[in-house]
């Protein structure tokens, strides 16, 4: 029995994801993957039984990624919250620069782009993993906003509210980022924007550099 | 000689609209519209060169809208800022209410969702026009601004900074409106955060109403 190739299914996740992060799930075929990854058609259904089967494989290996690069080490539990507030500036930054090189353009959050795409009615899976993906990165925003006002290291907010102004300012940032295929906004704009926000001053942002 | 038929052309800019509106520009082919609109492909060709001159010609009806319907009526010089912002609020909810009604979907920023998904090579037309068609709708934006501030009607900020980062805010709850499919975080979080974000103070806004 010919055992399964995990590097032709990786190939192809890394290839869709390129795809689709520099362009659209709509606009990428299940040709044009098979053909950039140097697989054949046959193979690739023998891995996922169609597009939006790899779509949902490239956003969960996204989201691990998210998960264990990004979200675990700047919410860590041991840090001050304009601390935390600091790496995740630090961090967002530099994943959009990573990608920049990666991929020659600035994605900013691919799956707002990708669930921005996906209203219609054919895709609405979609969405919907965006939807849950976005809420599984939420938790980790809100524990952090919770533990910040019950230590009094910001103003008495409601978490949950407060976590969903910051994901729907970070979203606009990254989005014309993307819009704009630019960095410049980010540098600029991401950290004042959190800072005033979340109502942290500036004497402890200076304490925690 | 045949008299071209205009209302043709302006079927298929309706039907491309509600199509790519409602799902993406890559995910709809000149076969999708021609079908939807019950227009031959020939007839298309007549009328639109490709799906690009096509979209350009979506965008720009509806850069028309904005600017005579959003733009326009709310920035009018007559009025008191606090004023301005209140109806920038009602007239962002009552259009996508009424994209809701027309097309099925919260469309949120449908510019910004055409951008956004336009960042790999071959449509780079279409997000530098999406670009110049948020630049043209942002002069509105940062006159009233300077005109608030020269009359002390918000506190001393840069005109051009702050409009991008209203921008920017809109941006993000636009795009979370669309991927929601709700107008929940809209009704809730849009006008709190114009007023924030302008540094208006509610006994202005109170006063306007």
């Amino acid at each position: 029995m010919p055992r399964p190739d995990k590097g032709t299914r990786q190939k192809l996740i890394e290839t869709a994801k390129t795809l689709i992060w520099t362009s659209s799930y709509g606009a990428v075929s299940v040709d044009d993957i098979c053909k950039a990854a140097n697989v054949k058609k046959g193979s690739f259904y023998h891995y996922f039984p169609s597009k939006q089967d790899l779509a949902m494989a490239v956003m969960d290996e996204y989201q691990s990624y998210k998960i264990e690069s990004i979200m675990k080490p700047v919410f860590a539990a041991d840090k001050p919250f304009a601390q935390q507030v600091d790496d995740m500036d630090d961090v967002i930054i530099k994943d959009n620069k990573s990608n920049l090189e990666i991929h020659g353009f600035v994605c900013g959050c691919p799956l707002a782009a990708l669930g921005s795409e996906m209203i219609g009615e054919e895709e609405q899976a979609i969405r919907l993993r965006v939807e849950e993906l976005f809420h599984e990165c939420q938790k980790y925003m809100i524990n952090a906003i919770a533990s910040a006002v019950e230590t009094n290291q910001i103003p008495h907010v409601d978490p949950k509210e407060k976590s969903e102004e910051v994901h729907d300012f970070l979203t606009g940032l990254m989005i014309m980022a993307r819009i704009h295929n630019s960095l410049d906004g980010l540098e600029r704009d991401l950290k004042p924007g959190l800072v005033r926000i979340l109502g942290l001053n500036q004497k402890e942002l200076v304490a925690a550099e």
